[in-house]
């Protein structure tokens, strides 16, 4: 990336968590001479009472369909056409539900920067050929740029109401940390950068999995102590599998804010503890609760259990992880909802 | 502890985590010959509706008082004398107020078999001459005999109800780590037993100030974004704790029941965090709230950040543990609740 003269930003992606990050991004790009002062926010165009998204946004500086109530500020620009909005950027947020990550890198990749670079917000990964595929490798094969990833105990709406949390950001290359920390850094939201991006990444995936048996718990009935086992138990398997499948994991990254505390953060306040709570409790499927309590939306948790499993079957070593294959034979075979105690109680002592 | 014939075990203490552990261990005594089917249990005698207490647990063989509603097995003898019940044990359950400790030590320590070996399910320290001592310490110190401790993500009215959690043993002894799995061990009741025994301890104590912490925050009407991040920094500083004051501390008896999982229980269902939240929100004394939602029984949390508080005062350090100090400021020395966030704010980013 070119050090030279303020870096232009854009935000793909305008959920609830890309108008967050919004918040502090346009804010930090009118307060620091490194940044352009006008940041491109890619909104995929929709209809509200016959108004496009993109020109409320631009007028009223709110999203009102997914973070209402709270002000973007000015310099954040809604633009329907990712092409256009990346134009000119040096750096490319990438926050969008992430089936739609190999779709837009395609629409993209002829016209970002060169020497741009990336950093992903996106939770999940892409599985390929029976093998996974994080979501920074995906947007690295396809743009060819440098790809950073942020992750961490921040539910969004308590974000955009300005309450404390931390972040962390994963990133290889000392330099540009520094300047992704400018970027995101806030008086409520607290930056710890560290190298080791692929774990900060996993991390963020593996959790949705966990929280799902977590709501799988809570719709038992059951209390807070064998919450926490499911929670301490499902982060051995985090570790376990990142330690088998990807290089120099350390156990310390898994102390960050990706780690435990989005964990936990997940477990307690997060919307695939919340369905799969329903899940168990109304006897519906999945798929229905989707529809029903997610305006359609995909729930992470269930689909990256499943993506796991493809994985993990295809290598004939669901047997090492008893908690995720449980939970995605529980959410997709019809196996009991209290089979989940029975993996507890038998779980390999240490992994 | 000799080797030889059925085991004796007497539980000393009744309150609510004495009796329900007393429905574990009072029936693997009597399914397990290693153990002597009778297990006494000494019992504070209190008078409740004009009758002794210990006279209705051995009649109806329920702790009205403090466990109202579950069985305690007919082969569990409630005895009102401490020398009496310890009588030809081998095994002695410490489950009592820790400030009791010493006091019921003096009185036993010439009754107890010389080949005794305790257990300590007690979570606390005593601040002796500015230094701390273990609960375990203690019981040593007066008993000379070996003393392991029993520590989890174990809120007592559920594992009276059976809901399935873990626990963690620490034993330095093989052999020993054997029977006391053996003897507390159920169905919904996992053991792991770890050599680390003094991590364990420290766990158990010094997560009550991170509990107080948790319900400062709740107290605030903040989210849980910012309590995984006083939960993530309060474990950082039993981490950083436990390895500048205690010699061999293992970092992965931190990712036990005992440590993380416990941490997370206590900070969303405990009474530290119950209590701390209304110290916030209504302005009361510590003092009161223990009058008010306690019958007067002291809170562990705010007592441990005291003693605590004392020793890192004693040498200088209170500088290096924000956290637990800013919490002891503010449950004692009138530090507003608000400058917690500060704090977490400007937490050293990796101890």
């Amino acid at each position: 990336m070119s050090t030279a003269g303020p870096k232009k930003v854009c935000i793909l992606g305008s959920g609830n968590w890309g108008s967050a990050i919004a918040r502090i991004v346009g804010k930090n790009a009118q307060e620091h001479d490194a940044f352009d002062t006008v940041v491109n926010m890619w909104v995929f165009e929709e209809m509200i009472d016959g108004k496009k998204l993109t020109e409320i946004i631009n007028e009223t500086h709110e999203n009102v369909k997914y973070l209402k109530g709270y002000k973007i500020p000015e310099n954040v620009v809604a633009v329907p056409e990712a092409k256009e909005a990346v134009k000119g950027a040096h750096i490319l947020i990438f926050v969008l539900p992430h089936q739609f990550v190999e779709r837009i890198c395609l629409g993209i990749k002829d016209t970002i920067e060169k020497d741009a670079m990336a950093i992903s917000l996106i939770k999940g990964m892409i599985i390929k050929d029976k093998g996974l595929q994080l979501i920074t490798e995906v947007i690295k094969e396809h743009l060819n740029i440098e790809v950073n990833c942020l992750m961490g105990a921040n539910l969004a709406p308590e974000v955009a109401a300005g309450y404390f949390c931390e972040t962390t950001i994963g990133c290889r290359n000392a330099e540009a940390g520094k300047i992704m920390k400018k970027l995101f850094e806030a008086q409520y939201f607290r930056i710890v950068v560290v190298e080791d991006a692929t774990t900060v990444e996993l991390c963020g995936a593996l959790k949705n999995i966990v929280a799902v048996g977590a709501g799988i718990i809570d719709g038992l009935g059951l209390g807070d102590n064998t919450k926490a086992a499911i929670i301490r138990l499902g982060l051995m398997e985090m570790v376990a599998f990142s330690q088998a499948f990807y290089h120099n994991t350390e156990t310390a990254t898994f102390l960050e804010s990706c780690g435990v505390a989005d964990l936990i953060t997940t477990c307690y306040g997060g919307r695939n503890r919340r369905v799969a709570e329903a899940f168990v409790r109304t006897g519906k499927s999945i798929e229905e609760l989707e529809k029903e309590m997610l305006n359609g939306q995909k729930l992470q948790g269930p689909q990256t259990a499943e993506e796991i499993n493809i994985m993990l079957t295809s290598k004939n070593l669901t047997a090492n992880y008893p908690l995720f294959t449980a939970i995605y034979n529980i959410c997709y075979k019809g196996l009991p909802a209290t089979d989940l105690i029975s993996c507890l109680h038998d779980h390999p002592v240490h992994m």
